[in-house]
């Protein structure tokens, strides 16, 4: 059996891993974590069972795997630093809004949301996973402003950054208000200047 | 037929409709919104279905009275004002914390949520109602506090609002981290000074 891959093999991987996880994150949205099964994601994405078996333990394997691709937030993800932190962080808002604002990415995230909320295991392995990816490149961005002088000492940093993300997951998982750029520039805005009258 | 109710015919109804409350809260907790149904309230509570469908037309009209009788949060439920805004939001949030910690509480909740999360309908008629009961006590209390000077002109009540109460739902419906009081102090006095160096 031959062991090393030709091109030719390598980008029929790539292709079939791509299928799936295409698959994956539609059939999430389409019909919840819970009825989502191996055998299903192979089924729409055209590969057999044991391919994905080969690559993946298990779908919650699979959908890690996919929205971390899909999302582009793999850890080591940073926000960018221009030396302004409240354009750097609305910059960075506002392309969320955009992202949150999309079906076809809204709704994998949403059903994998609902199930992290029900279920303390999946939560832990996975919802925070991807999450707290999220939240650490906020930590760090503000940390690099502390540093620099714009933030103050006592602040606890990752409040911080609950305090800007929150408000914005709530909204979007409890539908309560829309999800627009003059919320999140107003969030910014506030969470750095507070609401007391100086 | 009689038309008016003895006083024991009335304790009779009040200790049906708290043995339903009870019911209906134990039950979505144990089983889900989902798979909550009439006929297993009744019995729970050791009632005839048709005693609930006398005085309730649905699964979600039964729990949204006894969420509202339960929290204590009905329409018109206000926030303490001793003049001092900080003290008067620790205070309040400090007994949500106790609450939240309680399972008994917890975990109603928790099925309501995630079945709010999952059905934009249910959210919109119910979750909402519920949770917009509590923001809107915070929003009064904060206009007052603008009314008073102590909060800034330009501020977004609601904003504001939902920076105090997001990051405290979404440690505890995602279970990030631990809801406390040094949590719940800490968040109102980054809320109210910001998190920028003056």
């Amino acid at each position: 059996m031959a062991t090393t891959k030709t091109p030719d093999a390598n980008r029929r991987s790539e292709r079939s891993r791509r299928a799936i996880f295409d698959a994956a994150l539609e059939l999430v949205g389409e019909v919840g974590y819970d009825k989502l099964t191996i055998e299903g994601i192979a089924s729409r994405a055209g590969v057999g069972k044991q391919t994905i078996y080969r690559w993946w333990p298990s779908k919650a394997a699979v959908l890690l795997d996919a929205f971390t691709a899909d999302a582009g937030d793999e850890p080591g993800w940073e926000l960018p630093d221009t030396g302004d932190l409240a354009a750097d962080l609305k910059f960075v808002l506002r392309a969320t809004v955009d992202e949150f604002n999309d079906p076809k990415f809204e709704a994998p995230y949403r059903a994998l949301a609902v199930a992290g909320a029900n279920d303390p295991e999946l939560s832990e392995q996975f919802v925070n996973r991807l999450q707290d990816t999220g939240v650490q490149a906020y930590v760090e961005r503000l940390r690099r402003a502390q540093e620099a002088g714009a933030i103050a000492e006592h602040v606890d940093l990752r409040i911080a950054a609950e305090m800007i993300l929150s408000p914005f997951s709530q909204r979007w998982l409890m539908r309560t208000a829309p999800l627009t750029y003059d919320f999140v520039d107003t969030l910014v805005d506030l969470v750095l200047g507070g609401i007391s009258r100086r």
